[in-house]
């Protein structure tokens, strides 16, 4: 399978494309008629053919005609735009609970035909070894999807306990293999900043490759800090979410990516820097980070971003290339993909509208892929082994006890640490409540949105469990609501606000071998299973939207209205992201990047 | 001395430049209240400070004053510009008569920290040997001098014979020298088109390493050869002329090189497809190609270009980045040098004026290398041994009877092609002229300013002499003008109105070792000596120029009142620009590649 949709390099092809650019030899593929979208230099072009070869251009021009032959396919362009096909800068398959193979089955149709994908997901849980499968099955697909080396698992060392650790050694054996694209997402800046010896290698590691290193600086602070972590060495940046920070980072050499995810709006506050500000917009990049399976099912990809990007004011060209050129030139793939000109992969839109971009014909390496949103290529399966399908490791049935919080002797009321879920926003809020103590135990009060939530480890099947409240979901009556989605680490989140319940609830998802439980009422009422390391299933994206849909019902069941609940709740152990988090090892200040007590 | 002018890589110097972003450190250099010209944002930021260390920019911010220590140098901007240092894309270094060491010393000043020379003349004289001692030398010198690996020697296989040949298997061993950065210009453009396996193979050598492969396509056909050259993949093109060629190579994704040399004007006729027709600038980037030794010690280098460009409507820092990051980003180093942010070679100007430019303080690497116009840095020379310094074999002492031209039996008038010399420009006009037989012998007239040319063998000391005719010089009365800079191959063209002259030019420059002789009434009135490969001195610039000023003069004193009348004689042999020149295998057409007889 995995020859199947292997592309020659161009130096291997150059033979041939220059016989078909000269006119010596028929194209394999010629589209006609099209609007020539130049994203090189910024212009439409109308009246032009593309003659493929090889799965690359070969040649653009007024009339290819010359260049079909018997056994030449023809496309009519009918004077539609001849769009690149789009990339995705940085993003998490894992986000969208699929595989490789069905995010990209799930994203062809939009027009995707590029992902720069950082598994760092799998990595937590899978270690190198995870890395690895989701790098083969991405080089089975037919379009492009490139790895990025997770550089962070754990992401926040001390502060929480991985499957696995990556190490810088790790680092340098992947810049080895043949979709590794750089190093991703640089999550510990608080380290980089320190001058944390093994983020240097890795970074080192990375630079020495000549790839590029991925930043995620997670912070509002654009001073000293910042500066310091820019000159160790990672080259750009999606956690911007205000037009400051787009601009601190262009103007530092960094690329500024703007991302519109499933709940991520980070394109709106920034994209002014060059729609208002007039700041060069080469610098600029679009990408979606995390996408839920039901946003590609029933919103798009990054068709959904550039849309937005222009409803935001971005000239469609100028979005165009934030999502083609500069993100090519970023990986130090310019003359790999990213435009329609010779030499380059043959991934290409055809569409009737430069605003909307209805996405009516996609092309990847010169073959049709999707067409009308029917996917029409296949996305072959890895052959996932038993250790990637059996990775949750209870070590014991939980009990209701597992889940409760004692309060100091003697105590009515205690004061308590609360992590605060702000809506639409990944960091959380530190808050204090007076909780109840009934039976010496801290009570969950759903009079006060105040729920339990537990970090059960499942990694080592240590029976571990920390305990801590949450607020911000709404959940009313008895549930509990459980997930092994749970980033970084990806033990298992379960917040309710029934300790019966909540144990039932992870005792479930150990049965099915990981993914999402809701229970109501004392039964399971919605549940996603995610069999592949507890994050992915290898269903297609409908069938996983669908479920992920009812699992939403069913929190909303449970009186959670917030948007993007789930995604909320699979964060919550998400110990780089200010302000306060729970891991396996406790209660995390993630403003001081140390443990904290729950109790005041 | 190899190891003097080193400079930590961004990796290794980290740890000290994340200390001193941080404040934890000082630094070894601060620069204070200057404007920071940003390459990246494309604006000019009032009020900024730049902290270096270890050769590279640690934090550009509002106040640094934090990072000066005790051994902290510090210097002033006073409100000034702070520019990165420019970036010259494409040049040949030898055109400079100067070795790498000395162009470094001339252009320094100017403001130049970063050059891609690609060591065309030396390769056709000492092939590998002499490319390896030129990148030997580059990298002594206090700024950036990348080595672009020539690609053609000879330039036109069939039609010239040169010193040394290149080979891929030579391409592909040099990508692995610490300073090659690609292959310089793919000259040989009918190959490429045709599918040339020699010439494929030295493209695939580059991209396998993932290099940039240098263009060079020198014909205003736009059609299938155009797109056939790209689709073979060269990156840059710097042959264009007007406009339409500039459009014409970005719209395929090419880069266009813009380039003002000392004989080359083809930035105003290019620049309009940013100024006017509103271009995407970034891929278009400023360049010399080509640079006497006059035009540095009296105009200036990449500084000239810039104002030039300007002058023709650029906006300045769409013109900055022409020469800076857009360079840099071309050949894979934009996070190595082109901009003043962190992590890059501390490579800056200090100007008053973003418009004429005034380079008053230039530093590399964190070190004042010029100041008022003055160099500060020692700029190393190799050690050039005995092969390189002895370069010119006629293999017998010529006579005058070496350049007759013996007309067909009994002819009184012959018509004869001539070369014609076009002012500014490098293609030459294929003319034809009734010439007067005396004695048997065809005859200059300089009435109708009709020289003799001869290409004198030099390599290999066969004593071969090839003959023809050239107008467009102007020479008036008895003299001769000889050099061994004679682009491509190099072996030794000889123009003259008189054969005894001729002769005596000719074993000159043998004596000499090469260089330049111009006689008058049977004495040599100047000489430029050249004896590094018969095409460079290691005399200072200054000295160089002096002595071809007097060259020049001389010269004139013949008549002569071109501009740029020695590089319009030093191309005469360019077998790969039509129209029509001479070669050590006789007269060849260039529009069509062959060999031609001199008598219609």
């Amino acid at each position: 399978m995995e020859q199947k949709n292997k592309i020659k390099s161009w130096p291997e092809a150059a033979t041939r494309l220059i016989a078909v650019a000269a006119g010596r030899e028929p194209a394999d593929l010629v589209i006609r008629g099209g609007k020539w979208v130049n994203v090189h230099s910024r212009e439409v072009l109308d009246g032009y053919d593309i003659a493929v070869a090889e799965g690359r251009f070969a040649a653009i021009a007024p009339d290819l005609s010359g260049s079909i032959g018997p056994g030449t396919e023809v496309i009519e362009a009918e004077g539609r735009y001849m769009v690149p096909g789009l990339c995705d800068a940085h993003m998490h398959i894992e986000s969208g609970m699929l595989t490789p193979a069905e995010f990209a089955a799930a994203v062809i149709p939009h027009g995707t035909t590029t992902m720069f994908t950082d598994p760092h997901e799998i990595a937590n849980v899978l270690g190198l070894e995870g890395v690895r499968m989701m790098h083969d099955e991405a080089l089975m697909q037919p379009v492009n999807i490139f790895t990025q080396m997770p550089s962070c698992a754990p992401s926040a060392p001390g502060l929480e306990t991985t499957g696995f650790e990556i190490t810088p050694e790790d680092v340098a054996a992947a810049m080895q293999w043949p979709g590794i694209i750089g190093l991703g997402e640089m999550m510990n800046f608080p380290g980089v900043i320190a001058g944390d010896r093994k983020m240097l290698a890795e970074i080192a590691a990375t630079q020495n490759f000549n790839k590029t290193v991925g930043g995620h600086y997670a912070s509002p602070d654009l001073g000293s800090a910042f500066r310091a972590y820019i000159a160790g060495g990672p080259a750009d940046d999606h956690e911007g979410t205000c037009e400051a920070d787009a601009i601190a980072r262009v103007r530092q050499g960094m690329r500024s990516m703007m991302r519109l995810g499933s709940a991520w709006y980070d394109v709106e506050t920034q994209i002014t820097a060059v729609t208002e500000k007039g700041l060069d917009p080469r610098n600029f990049i679009l990408c979606t980070d995390d996408c839920h399976s039901g946003t590609l099912v029933h919103d798009g990809h990054m068709n959904r971003v550039f849309r937005h990007a222009v409803a935001c004011g971005a000239d469609p060209l100028v979005a165009l290339q934030m999502c083609t050129i500069n993100t090519a030139t970023h990986f130090g793939l310019e003359r790999e993909l990213g435009s329609i000109t010779p030499g380059r992969r043959a991934d290409l839109i055809l569409t009737s509208d430069l605003a909307t971009l209805p996405v009516e014909h996609v092309i990847a390496r010169g073959k049709t892929v999707a067409k009308d949103g029917k996917l029409l290529a296949e996305c072959p399966h890895y052959d996932w082994p038993e250790s990637a399908r059996n990775t949750v490791h209870l070590g014991k049935t939980l009990m209701a006890a597992d889940f409760e919080i004692a309060a100091p002797e003697g105590a009515n009321t205690v004061t308590a640490k609360v992590i605060g879920v702000i809506e639409n926003q990944a960091p959380t809020k530190a808050l204090t409540a007076e909780i109840d103590v009934t039976d010496g135990l801290a009570q969950p009060d759903t009079e006060k949105d105040i729920a339990q939530i537990a970090l059960v480890e499942r990694h080592q099947g240590t029976g571990g469990v920390t305990n801590g409240f949450v607020s911000g979901f709404g959940y009313k009556g008895r549930m509990a609501m459980g997930s092994t989605v749970a980033h970084d680490s990806h033990h298992m989140i379960v917040v309710g606000t029934d300790r019966e319940m909540m144990a039932a609830c992870a005792n479930r998802l150990g049965e099915m071998g990981g993914g999402v439980s809701v229970w109501k009422d004392g039964a399971e009422i919605a549940s996603v299973p995610l069999p592949i390391a507890g994050l992915m299933s290898d269903d297609p994206a409908e069938t996983v939207a669908a479920r992920a849909a009812k699992m939403v019902e069913a929190m909303a069941a449970c009186g959670c209205t917030l948007n993007n609940a789930y995604m909320q709740h699979s964060l919550l152990a998400l110990v780089v992201i200010p302000e306060i988090r729970i891991s396996d090892l406790g209660l995390v200040d993630v403003t001081r990047f140390e443990l904290t007590d729950l109790f005041e």
